[in-house]
């Protein structure tokens, strides 16, 4: 599958008005804590690919999903392969990776508020110790990529988020300069 | 946790009476589909290492499981890391593997007939292509090695099997030397 993504940095109050004005429907918050590795035999920064285990702790408790994120494949809207699934054990998911030489590279937290509205997934970021965002999500098969991008885009104009400078880096990297790395 | 364990070549029905009149317990048949991986930036087979993709068909349907084993610490029983964890979708798994940059080495598919006898698992294995096996093992925790491992071969006596012939390799090294690999 791929994932077309647009990231904002924006205030949650006046979106989430929007938001329930055009009607899209919440899905509740969620607590994720999110930890990224680094490759032994590559460098992924460089290669602008990820490789993420993700603890979500909902209302019926946490599930840990894991993530390989590939190269962007189109700038405006962070279009990306994706790999993703469902593990039953973090502890022994991260065991496994570290027995295998990758190595934890950062953790990023946030509370995430998610809606559905048409075929987007819209979420509201609060970012630990970086701020609050706001991402516009698609995850399409591969020939509806250019339908997903446009999507994307026009939801943004619908939030009143047309103007808002786009963000092509991700909360690590957000993460990594704040603290001066 | 680590897995102590002894495996012989030896036929069936012989042993599945002696775990009947030992009144072992039976817990059935499965289906077993195992991938095996080649690592990008080591040589699993030098260093005594397997990545290992397993699909089980069991009366409930299919589950998946990866399992990462560490190099053998101790030779008679086998004893090694080992950091195993049920993943939600195979497909997706394995294609973040092969993304990652590992590649599919093998795959071996069996018939595992499983019965649980004291603290041990004992395990009738059909290996397509191979023959007919008995693994005897114990999941435990460090500091339970040795009993584990005095346990297993006292299980091994009880069966009949005190006898025969350790092997020491695994179901994948047999399928590459009997297919002249």
């Amino acid at each position: 599958m791929y994932e077309v993504e647009v990231k904002v940095r924006a205030d949650h109050d006046p979106v989430r008005s929007n938001l329930e004005a055009a009607g899209a429907t919440a899905h509740g918050t969620v607590e994720q804590v999110d930890v990224y590795f680094d490759a032994p035999h590559r460098d992924f920064a460089a290669r602008d690919e990820a490789l993420r285990l993700r603890e979500q702790t909902e209302s019926d408790g946490p599930r840990t999903v894991l993530t390989y994120k590939g190269p962007r494949l189109e700038e405006a809207t962070k279009t990306r392969t994706e790999h993703e699934t469902m593990v039953g054990s973090r502890d022994e998911m991260q065991a496994a990776l570290t027995a295998l030489g990758f190595s934890t590279a950062a953790r990023v937290e946030k509370t995430r508020e998610r809606y559905a509205f048409e075929d987007c997934t819209i979420t509201l970021d609060h970012v630990a110790g970086v701020g609050e965002f706001v991402e516009v999500e698609a995850t399409v098969t591969e020939d509806a990529i250019e339908r997903a991008q446009d999507r994307v885009t026009e939801t943004l104009e619908e939030l009143g988020l047309a103007d808002s400078e786009r963000l092509q880096t991700s909360y690590l990297e957000l993460l990594a300069s704040d603290s001066g790395q």
